[in-house]
């Protein structure tokens, strides 16, 4: 038996994919017992389709083509977007086809209406490469960690963002020339807001959040920060306290709902989490029953990503050779999971201020800490330009309400030049 | 459709299947639309047993019992050892029954045996648990790898061993001394030879090698050493180093040969490896296409092992129910994998001679390392006691065979007073 599959989009990923397919063909086959042809492939321009047509497959530029052809019984989506792959998704679907997508706007959006759109036509989506790229973290929580609540998870999962964290740590450089570093070697976009102000990763963390509480969770009601505001000085702030900053996804599962957010922390030099340099993605779970655990790798790039792809047209094409159940994720058209808000949070922070070098600024702001029950566990004054100087404070453990109220009271003292940076400590660990 | 099970052991592993099985019934059910119920249970003791007596489920101490008993579909093997175990589980696969096992010591001895008997009666063996507990490595270069090659691979598979490193190195503490700790603990056997020796990792390596290679991997021709001979001066050095003395597992497929081995390594500092601590296991994978990943959790203990255990019995009943083909392994009785020569291995090495505090030894020393084309890229020497002194020298990249030459040259050496320790530097990075 032979099953179908028509691409949609064959840039950087779906090019990846027709490698995959091309050059692996004898070993998939022999993994999965079926044969996988490439019933059709369609792009937007004669020059991404040209290759394929000379070739000998079947190519348009014509998506309705694909999507109505009944040789393709699984929809391969890699065209990315929010509104145009979820008509085409959507369409697939009701006409019975399997999905397999690395479009995690989409699914962060819209996953509400395609999961149960999918249940209802006794079809499925899958999209392992929508997050982390070649780390098997889909099926991980899926699969081998069946038997373990995963009611916390860490993650870096926007390798753009890591990248620059990284160069900014080893080489002292500021955010914008790493920025541009980032830029030049193809590591970030031309406009790099999806990636550094938490977008890409918070669209990420809202389907892991969804897939650890079952309920969906919506990425725009997440509390999301990026790294746009992070400076050499705090990079060298963290790394004197045996630390690094990571743009973090955090989900944690709570009786009174979901605590899920992007943000960067600083993470201590020990945990795994800090050795995660460069584009790299990790993923870090910890299972009630499996203990935690760390997944870590390639989160991005043609072949990784194809890889994720290239698998889950296999499980995609097992199981409707099978005729076999789909894994029903229809519960994501259901109630939607409670944010947990922010100000229930707790943990030690890192505060830097900038201030007028005067005397008594510390009293005052050390005052107003304290009467928020914000205790200091360190301070450090750094001196900068034309009489200002970064005041850098480690608290003790504090509310996250606590500490926005003290932020924003000294927010409000004429000897306070800009709005604070306020970073979080990430301390869960790795302990026995 | 509900799929019946049987439980051969019911120690630490066993025990927590059950409490899994029990407690998570409902999410069990509704991940995987079947029922499981509790066949028959198997122990050898009365004790063991009557609590589950007690709570109404079928037990025995006749093993025959559970094996023939029609209802059983899917035996679970968590006894241990290696010909009894077998027996069982070769009856269990003529019966047509799938079996769930963490048995690597039977599998690395008789996997060429059973596993072509499992294709032969259309059924399976699945075995997740028996390398690296809780960490999915064997669905992820089943499933989620399985359009990569993974022809090189390294891994913290003992916790034991780790554990008593990471005391070593976090602590200065010596080999015994470490030992001892472990052992009140409960991370080390009365008897620890198996896992000080390598000899566990040597069965979880042999698995994974002949995953990679698809050949039969026999452990007992691999190069297999233990911690046994690191003392707290080699830990040492190691850190002066930059590194840190991890036991590796290590496989790397060749055109001319598998080379798989274990033995202690100097990881660099910066390598994810190096931050696996205590008893967690860690396995590194550089794959063709997804790039290097890295998997760490938990290698070992109850819950985590038993979660395993468990996503196996899930996948095993959905087969079952859907009539599923297996997953053949049958070239496991194929042709056994040739083992590349360590002689043809090559990098960079630690060597530790003790000699007598004499003038000319250095010099005499390093002409016979010249004699082979070994180039010494430092040298440390510390005074011992009663007039000797440990010689610490690093070599750049040489040639295995050059320097086990050079080694039992300078052995000859009337000033060397005890065998050479030699530690080889693990290399292979995490680079983009």
């Amino acid at each position: 038996m032979s099953i179908g599959i028509g691409i949609i989009g064959v840039g950087t990923v779906g090019s990846g994919v027709m490698e995959l397919l091309q050059t692996r063909a004898a070993t998939l086959g022999a993994a999965s017992g079926l044969e996988i042809h490439l019933a059709k492939i369609c792009a937007r321009f004669d020059s991404e389709l040209a290759p394929y047509a000379q070739a000998g497959l079947s190519t348009t530029k014509d998506v309705q083509e694909l999507l109505t052809d009944p040789d393709v019984q699984i929809v391969v989506e890699l065209a990315g977007g929010y509104d145009l792959p979820k008509s085409w998704v959507s369409q697939a679907l009701m006409a019975g086809k399997a999905v397999v997508t690395a479009n995690k706007a989409m699914l962060a959006k819209y996953g509400g209406e395609l999961f149960p759109l999918a249940a209802k036509h006794g079809t499925e989506i899958r999209f392992e490469a929508s997050v982390g790229g070649a780390i098997p973290i889909i099926r991980a929580l899926r699969d081998a960690f069946v038997a373990s609540d995963a009611r916390s998870l860490a993650c870096i999962i926007n390798g753009t963002s890591n990248f620059i964290l990284t160069r900014m740590a080893e080489e002292g450089m500021g955010f914008q020339q790493a920025l541009a570093e980032a830029q030049a070697l193809g590591y970030a976009e031309a406009d790099p807001t999806f990636d550094v102000e938490g977008i890409d990763a918070a669209h990420k963390v809202a389907i892991l959040a969804s897939l650890c509480s079952r309920k969906r969770v919506d990425f725009q009601k997440m509390h999301v920060e990026g790294i746009t505001r992070i400076t050499a000085a705090d990079v060298a702030g963290a790394k004197e306290m045996g630390c690094v900053i990571r743009l973090l996804g955090l989900v944690e599962v709570h009786e009174d709902g979901v605590d899920a957010r992007v943000h960067p922390c600083l993470v201590p030099k020990r945990h795994p989490l800090a050795g995660v340099n460069g584009a790299f993605n990790a993923v870090f779970i910890d299972g009630s029953t499996t203990g935690p655990s760390l997944l870590y790798g390639k989160g991005a790039g043609r072949l990784p990503t194809a890889s994720a792809v290239v698998a889950d047209i296999l499980d995609a094409a097992r199981r409707i050779h099978l005729k076999a159940p789909v894994v029903d994720l229809s519960w994501f058209g259901g109630e939607e999971a409670k944010i947990r808000p922010l100000d229930l949070a707790e943990g030690r922070y890192y505060l830097r201020f900038e201030v007028a070098d005067r005397p008594g600024v510390l009293g005052r702001v050390a005052t107003i800490l304290g009467t928020q029950s914000v205790s200091v566990a360190s301070m450090v004054q750094h001196e900068g330009r034309s009489g200002t100087t970064s005041m850098v404070l480690d608290t003790h453990v504090a509310s996250e309400a606590s500490i926005q109220a003290a932020v924003t009271e000294i927010g409000k003292m004429p000897e306070i030049s800009a709005p604070a940076v306020v970073l979080r400590h990430y301390d869960r660990g790795f302990a026995e």
